[in-house]
């Protein structure tokens, strides 16, 4: 936790802040700070700043805020997702939103378990702590989107075309004979990451016909949590 | 799991293999492999082939193997990283193996909490299953070597200048001023992460004397299970 993310809610009056929970114990336990020293602060979609550390209870820990940083810019990539394993969820959208996307889909594919969607880790509420966890990593504010499309097909052919106009369509595939991904710079990017295991030929083929290239990011297949930081970072460079 | 790793143990026969526990669990609940199909394998430090299913019992699973495919080239890159905390230890290893790093060093830093260095975890036994793990997902089968440092001044003092002879030494050291990463290739690299929190200046300053290069892979801090994929995939690319 490099910055504390704060809410409306902890705002107890204008530049007074009181916080509790997982984040009073990161402080008192991990970043030890003690009271009139100053911790970085930043508040949702908004500004980061100083917090001067005015009180500290076992429950409680207020702070005078002073926010006047913008947020680190984002990243200019669409991450389309073949819902993952839950914990490779966690990890990927922890990974995705430290280094800056804003807008997720998580979608379905033929070899995506359909237990997956089922899983507790799969509700607006888990995945929003992961991305204040990648967002606090960061040093960032902005609340990343993430939208569920639990038809493939209609996905694709309805809604995706639309998406990727002005976009760099780009579906990695670890497939020989594919090109090699090098980074690009300027245009926007949407980027399709399939499950474990791959998108099916026609899956593939689907995506191709819309305007997706396939790309390798190498001869090595790589879990969805090292290839989607792998694939953002070339993208960016 | 895209191979499974086989070792010497395994052989009841030359050719002739029986294999139990995780691996089986795994061929039964996950890949589904049923008698006369072949499963992708690879002997520990050797060669990748296929091994023809023959019996499928409930604890064990016998295959015919042939042998005779390389294992993809490794990367030629050592990775020498500050002891992450135990979960993080197990990811990073478990990515930079996918990756084809053959050499960690494991080292201590000032802010390398000592209980990491009393974890379970920090254990041969569980760094190897670790490692397995990344050359299953890779399709790989030589086995990387992890060298334990807990002494920091000696190792850069005395170990550190002979390992970097004809290396490129490059710190990855997030601090506005220092160079972006390029990918530079051919040369061998020695790159160092160092613990959430950083390498304090003294441990900059020592390994910045005896040549390091910092180098930036941009203004966003990543947890080390994120910045290393990044790091190795931008210094290969």
């Amino acid at each position: 936790m490099n910055l504390i993310l704060l809410f409306e809610d902890d705002f107890v009056e204008s530049g007074l802040v009181e916080i509790k929970g997982r984040r009073l114990d990161h402080v008192k336990q991990v970043i030890r700070t003690k009271v009139g020293e100053d911790l970085t602060v930043g508040i949702e979609n908004g500004k980061i700043g100083k917090g001067k550390v005015t009180r500290i209870d076992d429950d409680i820990l207020r702070m005078e805020v002073v926010l006047d940083i913008e947020p680190p810019p984002p990243i200019d990539i669409t991450l389309v997702l073949a819902l993952p394993r839950p914990s490779v969820l966690n990890r990927t959208l922890i990974a995705a939103a430290s280094m800056g996307v804003k807008t997720f889909y998580l979608i379905n594919a033929r070899r995506v378990e359909k237990s997956f969607w089922l899983s507790p880790k799969v509700s607006q509420e888990n995945i929003r702590e992961q991305l204040i966890l990648g967002l606090e990593q960061a040093k960032d504010t902005v609340m990343p989107k993430v939208i569920f499309k639990k038809g493939f097909k209609p996905f694709v052919e309805d809604e995706l075309p639309q998406l990727i106009e002005g976009n760099q369509a780009i579906l990695a595939h670890p497939v020989k004979g594919t090109v090699p991904l090098r980074g690009q710079t300027g245009t926007p990017v949407i980027l399709v990451v399939g499950p474990e295991g791959g998108l099916i030929d026609y899956e593939v083929e689907m995506l191709k016909s819309i305007g997706f290239k396939p790309v390798s990011a190498g001869e090595r297949i790589l879990r969805v949590e090292t290839i989607v930081p792998v694939l953002l970072s070339k993208l960016t460079s």
